[in-house]
């Protein structure tokens, strides 16, 4: 049975957008001075700084009337309730631990802007509730695993409680040594009936801006396959051996990342990255015996980067036959992709469409909390360009017109997906 | 005017070679035995078991009516005088250092080489003093400097006094340490008129081994230049980094390294070694933004290789244009070609003919003390094959049939030296 629609509410002026969007960028600065290392902005799972943070936002969000708390794994969560009957939960959020020597806004502004646009909609009657959510834990750096904060939403953190940092704490004693109750930890779990995820945050790329968009729609996290490999030759002395009875490692190793790099440039998006490569032994005048390398290789369909990957190995496996070498890969790491929601997709191209937007879908390449949350909920992302696509730096920055734009679109995603709700 | 040759004296049976050879053999592993690491083969320049080698040595020259010294460098010294009015001297000498953990012969098969063949020539008179050396220092480990022993022999030692090894002990206190004075160093200096050097020593290397030949005749020690390189582009995220959007300082670095196999390969003899090299930051999911590497480059002919070493360089520029990278480098060390004197080598030659070998020239792409004292004295250079190729490794080996090739060729070539000596 359909209810009527709620009388629509209006939407900021085009003044009041620039502020928000100048007051969204004032807050990520401000979570920013919140850090471990004092003139460099880190801020990893847990730490004491990470209180500053959340009481940062506790002030925004408590000054348009929505309730805070601190969830038992970390995680900032501010929620608006609805007043519709029945209503379902719209999650948006994003990450407010940072890799070490950060940038501002990697994670930070998808929390701030959700926060934002509560803010935009505070006079607009919305038939869903709101949780924004600042999640603890995104990067893996304090633990070695990533999405801590997700994984504790989605009722699945539970798991990780014993794993150790590199001081030898378990992730139940940094709970208990932040100030929180580890036994509660179930209660993070969100059990609400979730309609949906959404979630802003820097492209950490250069697509965008090389095609000149402000925003980006993603239509999927791309999967990703990681592997250790390895040449082996044989070690020889770098004046004694003449070039026709080597056997050089190192060598080998080159063809394979020039080989990795032809094909990958072949493959439509495909990203294929040999990234850590370590000569054996490494002294200036012995030939290399061995080479340790890495590859990093991701596309947003599986298929597509399985048989790449398969294509990349037999080429291996062709030098190191050529070249008298032996050659061993070991996977380290298999991540599927992560498809958006279509239905969630389609609302918010229409929503970049009517801001005047190219809705071009793009995938991406970084994992990000909506590839664990989007396994469980319909869930939806939308980029912001990255200038110079630097981000993990504290070079990293984003434009104020981009964020600007960026809250527009969200704001009528919300609106759009009112009247969908409006109308189950 | 022209002095009467000397009586020939027999030289050993056929049997007694073989006898020699295997006792040249034992002297070498009872010198390995005299080691700073117990279980491994490491003598260091001056460590204490050096004083047992010494005594190994000493043994064996005494029997021989031979007069023994150590110098104040940590030089062994063997003497056996000519009674022939004038007679100039000929150095037979070679390393007894070591390399860690190293194999038995390097160096010290050339020492025991000059002993046994003053026992091959005990009977025989020869128109010229013998002074046969052990090297306290060719490899240039303890004090970061190679050929000490050589210098002090050529009086060029003294600049070195004050060098530190890596427990900051001056190379004068490491002689003090020792037992010696090192207020005598000048009396290391060997003041004969000396008509020329000869080196044995093992190839180091596969060449012999790969023509099936048990020795060769040295023209050369190669000269040789090693630079620091470095391919600088940017580092990213190599998920987010589309491939045509990428300046991959790795995958220029690689296509240096073919480039500079392909240009060696086309060269004859040249040798060009890439050995270390340092993806940085050197992470599985970054694209490497710097690369630094080594370059190692090594001919006969120091044209040859200043040539091929601009060839090289100007490769590295054109892969770092059409990769939007920059290339720089800069030269480490350059040593020059070491010619062999022709007159000796034609000697060794001859004598190398007269016992049934191919007396075709080789290079030694390694330094020998040969390559020092070379610069001074007439110098002439006889290899024995490495089986494997393998040096500075326990597994380091030779063949007892070589060994006594090696002394009948040398026993051969004192005797034309001899002819030569006398009809001066």
């Amino acid at each position: 049975m359909t209810r009527p629609p709620t009388t629509p509410a209006p939407l900021p002026l085009a003044e009041d957008w620039g502020r928000l969007a100048g007051r969204a960028l004032d807050c990520c600065l401000e979570i920013a001075a919140c850090t471990e290392v004092p003139g460099q902005i880190t801020r990893t799972f847990l730490c004491a700084p990470t209180h500053d943070a959340h009481a940062r936002l506790d002030r925004w969000a408590a000054s348009l009337g929505l309730r805070t708390r601190e969830d038992a794994a970390g995680n900032w969560r501010a929620t608006r309730r609805s007043d519709r009957p029945g209503a379902r939960t719209l999650v948006i959020g994003s990450h407010l631990d940072t890799v070490p020597n950060a940038g501002p806004y990697d994670g930070v502004l998808g929390v701030v802007l959700g926060v934002a646009l509560m803010e935009a909609l505070r006079d607009v009657s919305l038939p869903y509730h709101v949780e924004v959510v600042g999640f603890s834990e995104e990067e893996g750096v304090r633990f070695g695993v990533p999405f801590i904060g997700s994984r504790a939403l989605l009722g699945t953190a539970e798991a990780l409680l014993g794993v150790t940092d590199a001081r030898g704490r378990t992730v139940a004693q940094a709970i208990t040594d932040y100030g929180l109750d580890v036994n509660t930890l179930a209660e993070a779990r969100l059990a609400d009936d979730v309609l949906g995820y959404l979630e802003l945050h820097i492209e950490q790329g250069p697509v965008l801006e090389a095609e000149g968009r402000p925003l980006g729609l993603v239509e999927a996290i791309a999967g990703q396959s990681r592997l250790d490999l390895t040449f082996t030759g044989r070690a020889n002395h770098a004046g004694t051996t003449p070039m026709r009875l080597r056997r050089d490692a190192l060598a080998g190793a080159s063809a394979f990342v020039l080989a990795t790099e032809t094909l990958a440039r072949k493959t439509p998006r495909l990203v294929a990255t040999v990234g850590s490569l370590t000569p054996l032994p490494g002294a200036v005048n012995v030939i290399p015996g061995e080479v340790r390398l890495t590859l990093d290789i991701r596309h947003a369909s599986n298929e597509v980067r399985r048989e790449a990957l398969e294509r990349i190995l037999a080429e291996g496996r062709r030098i190191a036959e050529e070249r008298g070498l032996s050659f061993t890969h070991a996977l380290r790491l298999e991540e599927a992709a992560t498809p958006m929601n279509p239905a969630l997709m389609t609302l918010l191209g229409k929503a970049m469409l009517a801001e005047g937007h190219d809705a071009t879908p793009m995938v991406s390449g970084a994992g990000h909390d909506a590839m664990l949350v989007g396994q469980v909920w319909p869930a939806a992302m939308l980029f912001l360009r990255s200038p110079g696509g630097i981000s993990h730096h504290p070079d990293e920055s984003v434009l104020e017109g981009d964020v600007e734009a960026a809250l527009r679109v969200g704001a009528r995603f919300l609106r759009l997906l009112a009247e969908r709700e409006e109308a189950r």
